[in-house]
């Protein structure tokens, strides 16, 4: 049950594209994780579905597309066969997993928003779960791997591209603006915006911290 | 599909109490750990709806309550923002996390046993789905936060309050006495076992360790 | 809408067994934690049944069968009330947790792999939900536990074994040689592989760490 806003194989290219660069980061984070070969695989495999499947189990869209559709299945482990042979040096290997996790962000607040649109939700929780889709492959790859997600990070502006590009796309949908070239632009901006956000250090507010922590900081 | 054990109006407002309840302790979890305000929003929305989330995609209700009421989704941001702004002194957070976490597990165990049932599961796993509706939320709180989860933790009380609301509630269904009064009181009596568990530091037994870890503990 | 390809009944045994042993391996890593009593239990019932939960869940089997046999539900408390009396000294648990999740290893990848096809799905993700429900426990129950899952872990070799069993099952399946024996061989050979491999301390290959990584490899 594809959303008739791409065309099907419009939607199934950029989830392709997305699983890939998605899978690419999990399989990165293993690497620097000094995980074995098959730790990289299942990374990646967690990484580039973990979000959609999230958002499929909850939608009812069950078995999700993961598992029914083998491109789905196969382009991670293509990533991760990538990865283990040619990933970069590893001091470099953070800014290389933190840019295939944006482009995975981008493009996945858009197709998931859509998705979840197409089966019949409202807007409102149809953008949520576009930013449950993008964020949930991510936050099952840090938790895996041990480590506070970036979505939850004071020093990470993480959830915010996500929630413009799913909110641009709820608008879009919602003035019946959106086609291809709105939706694609949607995904480059949530994207650039989490580059700019990770290029300038941007930084959201954390809560006013009284006494004793104002004191702490004070120090 | 709501149960007829509680009018679907007083049912919501129970459910939505316990969410807001949820959501500042996840909210203020959040502070303490230092997360800007998304990260508080974010851990306060996982908090509030994880466990109902579970619930419903374990017993089929999708798409879960939590993407179709608006008010199930706009109350963890209420308590979010309130947290952000009002939250108490850092040395105070702990005790109010568990005190609003008390509150959403009394409530939860209860609402959540009831809507197993009204899903026509029997009396036993519609209270195991209770407990895990109680406990759920505070779960992937506290994985997300990189933490042990209260839960499984010695020196914590936590999953035998919501057993006995949970429990309390399968019995008044069995004998036919649940009704709003007897539902309520079943979630006062989890909510208050488990302030007591923390105010009198009440534990359970550990496995009994022989040999060399009895003689680490002589040591 | 169990498989016809074993009976029901042969079915039914195994996965009790799968569960009962896998509920040990999570009850003595509670003990190892020095969780209470209750966070035994509810750590026997998370790595028990949390393969399957999950694979249900994807296959759309709600509620779970989990949620529906009494014996699924009971057999875990059973396994953590005999680790709670019975556990080894604390020094063997490791290894007894390691041979218990070894035989749940085995057992699951051949009946998750059995059910996802007797859902309709196809064999090469039939075969992935059998890894997925052999190893879906036991990384619920690292990630509680707070360690990094041995699925991922470079110095055990946990994936293969299960990727070697469920790939029996689908290609004995795709060849109409699938019986109780073939099948039962095919949990035993993926038993046995894992248990080797922590003998032998069979390692797989990781990533080639260019530069940096290299230097401190060499130190």
């Amino acid at each position: 049950m594809p959303s008739d806003l791409y065309t099907p194989h419009l939607q199934h290219t950029l989830d392709i594209i997305g699983i890939f660069v998605f899978a690419i980061s999990g399989g990165l984070l293993a690497v620097r994780k000094n995980f074995d070969i098959f730790g990289i695989a299942v990374l990646a495999q967690v990484t580039a579905l973990g979000g959609g499947v999230l958002r499929d189990v909850l939608i009812g869209a069950v078995p999700p597309a993961a598992f029914t559709d083998m491109w789905f299945f196969f382009t991670p482990l293509v990533a991760a066969a990538l990865v283990f042979f040619l990933h970069p040096e590893v001091e470099r290997i953070n800014k290389a997993v933190q840019f295939f996790d944006a482009a995975g962000l981008g493009l996945f607040c858009v197709t998931g928003t859509i998705k979840a649109y197409a089966y019949g939700l409202g807007l409102v929780p149809s953008a949520a779960l576009g930013v449950a889709t993008a964020a949930g492959g991510g936050v099952v790859r840090d938790v895996l791997a041990n480590q506070v997600p970036s979505l939850l990070r004071w020093d990470e502006i993480y959830a915010v591209p996500a929630m413009v590009g799913a909110t641009l796309v709820a608008l879009l949908i919602r003035f019946d603006e959106f086609n291809a070239t709105t939706g694609t632009l949607s995904a480059v901006v949530a994207f650039v915006l989490r580059l700019l956000a990770i290029r300038f250090e941007w930084r959201a507010p954390r809560a006013w911290h009284r006494s004793s922590a104002a004191k702490e900081s004070d120090a």
